[in-house]
């Protein structure tokens, strides 16, 4: 099976390995040209143009947001350079709205849109440990199968409608900024009773929060280091919240919890921590509470 | 070594069999007598009168709240009848200022104070998987480390300072409340998008959301049935965000969150729901969101 | 002086209507036609084309939202149709950045925009008591103050930059939404203190709070009849609280009340209120609190 | 009539030289005794004990708090002291529950006891321009009607149980505190857009928001200068919050504006701004924001 792949980012190239890795004949596309090279010597074959990758049996998008799918969508008529009954899988986070939107677009065209936005960072992409949510036509997804396997430690089911898996993953991204947020407050409490960082994180990670969405980010927290490459940027966040918090919206659906932590990213972003790891938050709780550095 | 246990309610009564089970000589004492004689019927000593309890070389109480711990110790006279040296561990969840007292007033009369609370619920306690954070006097909660362990799976240490135990246990309720909350929400986002409730949760607590705080609370919510004699009412979760937003102010530590989410509990509070398990916190964003029985 | 007048919504023909009371030569054009015949009668001239409106020394638009400025004004070429030189004062609420992009297209075409939203509803706008907030060109506002003067109690002037007004503007509508919230949340609680809601509002909008933002629904709070032709609608509301939210978001300046008050117009939406008056913020919080119609 | 005052703090000093210029024959004590010289200068008679005031056909109290009062009562057996059939006006905000049990030990002594808390600041009192909202048995209300008409410019009458009083000002001063950190996050995010802060704040108290809870405030807001001896301390709005947030819980009326404000007053205080007047809330939305000097 040919499956194209576009965009290399933080994620995409990790995605784009594993499968070269699996066996598959992967044709590669960027935006930007610089991340092509260790793929192609890892064995991908370069696009000339990302036609070329859409080209493919399966063609497999990691972009940043709505604006860049669409933006390369468009710009290089890639729902016309599918085959016939091919199959567009949208592996990154976007709106409910470019699902509806890519969905029908596709469908009017002849082609599938598959959405199957993961849940994980770099790091769990890398081992290719992600999760994997997939909505959209039963044999598209059956047909790409092989390929997110080749990605992810596990393919869920979530429907016929593309959008249901974003709206899925959107939910599940709301929880996961509020719970680092809630933990945030909780080391700033615990450590204006002077109770080591550390010590506290410890205790929750290795009881009931011993969980991926408390793990990923208690090591940072304790630390105070947020520098992380491999890790989930502070304004990648508050994106994914605005997204959940417009998906909210759209359906009258009070998230009081999001609309909350929503503002907590604003004096984060105010802050200039938009680049560091979303663990960051708990540094907003520690000038909200003015600890100093011994606290 | 004997052990003296007051206070035998949902938590209590586990705690003590586990003791009996261990081969502790155990001598309870309760309130309302009629919690006593399953655990005589299992080789408990029943005590003649609350200073029984507390002449043993341990006594360990888990009284419902700060008003229950103190009426009982001072209706008792517990610190005077405990033997000198002796060691109180207290077990209940109780305000900072509750464990300040209570430390003084042990340490005035010789005697020692240990706060050690638990996290885990009624079935938790049952099978001795417990998490004990324990602070106080070193030697005294050596002293008492075996009883511990026959309730717990860890035994995580805290400090010198009792009031230390209680501002973790606090903060990770708030927590714990806090990703019910959160769950919640999101259940309600996913169902408005036309997602089973049980297929979110799944995926969720098979994922990223993998922990005790989440797996404790989902399958109540998946199904909509809140009645559970072996889970943490929603009462007492309002009741622990009332202590842990008191330890916030007493030290001007902000928790948005936190706030947020005790305004959520009063309206499910005022719905009736105190007596339903935790989960029901679903129920009230269900409400938010007026959401019908087809969602 | 001929003004050309486009959007005749509940607040556009009352200001139409006082422009030509005052003696203005008004042009009058409408996407739905039905709100033209009484001020035709009243001495307005009906325009064949929106451009005739543009036309006119000054063009003054009060349209929903941005969506329909941006569709009216491309639609019927309305930014070439000015006379060079030409004033175009838009008292219409709308996002920053609309006002951002009007005001740069209208000075590429030689033209000048003017952002002058009004503070006040539909009955105000009756009794031409508006407070207007104006920014943009000095002389171009210099030019139109004559029609303003007719529609307002004030002109403010808020700088050269158009969007500086919609800050303002934007800004205002957050307080008086989270003012009515708050008044709403109050009311549900002395209710529960058994005080009449009619008493409460009437000491509170008779001392402390005896302005516009109060007194304009406290009546209909009082009686809890949100039926009001010429009062602000809760789904207006909503949307002028998305674009501050959106404005706040754009500059991350924290707004922890308004992203709170959001919420609960989400509630109300959920609810089917979106087209009563704004009051209504108050019977979700009744709702909220589950009191019963003895309350 | 001869009047008792006790409680000569910032507010009470004011208002008991009002009832002194009026002409009553008032007998005032105080725990401190430096505030008692300029009263005594001005007319009053100086008690040598508490009971002395409490012997007085009107016994005002006018003390910091719950505590205090309960404090001041107890040490000096006020309520005994009282005339039989004697008049207690308690003047200060204080909680749902105290005013229950005062009213109660009144009763139970054949003694009446009146809420009578007051809107308005220290200069607002100066000037006897209170606004009084009175609860308790009629005739008492009525006995005292002329000392409040003395200090006030208007009484409200609130019904025969005294607790109602206060949960009116206790809603009113949630108001109150609400709208003050909404005006200070609108005027950062006005800021945010190059607005002055002092031409946002004159629109919007010229306009919609001219009222004491705005105008009170705004003047400080726009210059940044928050020592005001006669204002209104943020800290003291902390407490006030406090108590309406116990009344809420207490029945179960979620205040989620309240929620979000008392945590913004955390961290204000946590900033060391609780002596500051309450327009300092500002001052914490510019943190958040992460405003500098220019904006």
């Amino acid at each position: 099976m040919r499956i194209g792949f576009i965009g290399l980012g933080a994620m995409g190239q990790h995605m784009a390995h594993n499968l070269i890795a699996t066996g598959f004949d992967v044709t590669v596309w960027n935006r930007s040209s610089d991340k092509l090279a260790p793929l192609v010597e890892a064995g991908a074959t370069r696009a000339v143009q990302a036609a070329d990758a859409a080209a493919c049996d399966v063609l497999i998008t990691m972009l940043a947001d709505d604006d860049a799918l669409t933006t390369v969508v468009d710009a290089h008529d890639l729902i016309e350079a599918m085959p016939e009954n091919g199959v567009h899988v949208n592996m990154a986070t976007c709106s409910i709205e470019c699902a509806r939107r890519m969905a029908a677009r596709h469908e009017n065209a002849g082609r599938h849109y598959v959405a199957a936005p993961v849940l994980g960072r770099p790091d769990i992409a890398k081992a290719a440990k992600l999760n994997i949510v997939a909505a959209g036509d039963h044999d598209a997804i059956e047909r790409a199968r092989p390929a997110l396997e080749a990605m992810g430690q596990k393919v869920w089911p979530a429907g016929e409608a593309a959008y249901k898996a974003n709206a899925i993953k959107l939910a599940t991204n709301f929880m996961l900024v509020s719970a680092v947020e809630a933990m945030g407050e909780a080391t700033s409490l615990t450590s204006a009773y002077g109770i080591e960082r550390a010590d506290f994180l410890e205790i929750i990670t290795n009881s009931v929060f011993g969980a991926p969405a408390y793990l990923g980010y208690s090591g940072a927290m304790a630390n105070r280091e947020y520098d992380n490459p491999e890790g989930f940027k502070l304004a990648l966040g508050a994106k994914d919240m605005d997204l959940a918090l417009a998906a909210s919206k759209a359906e009258n659906v009070p998230l009081p919890v999001g609309s909350t932590v929503r503002d907590r990213l604003s004096e984060a972003l105010a802050a200039g921590d938009g680049d560091l790891d979303l663990a960051a938050l708990a540094e907003g709780s520690r000038r909200a509470a003015h600890l100093d550095d011994n606290d």
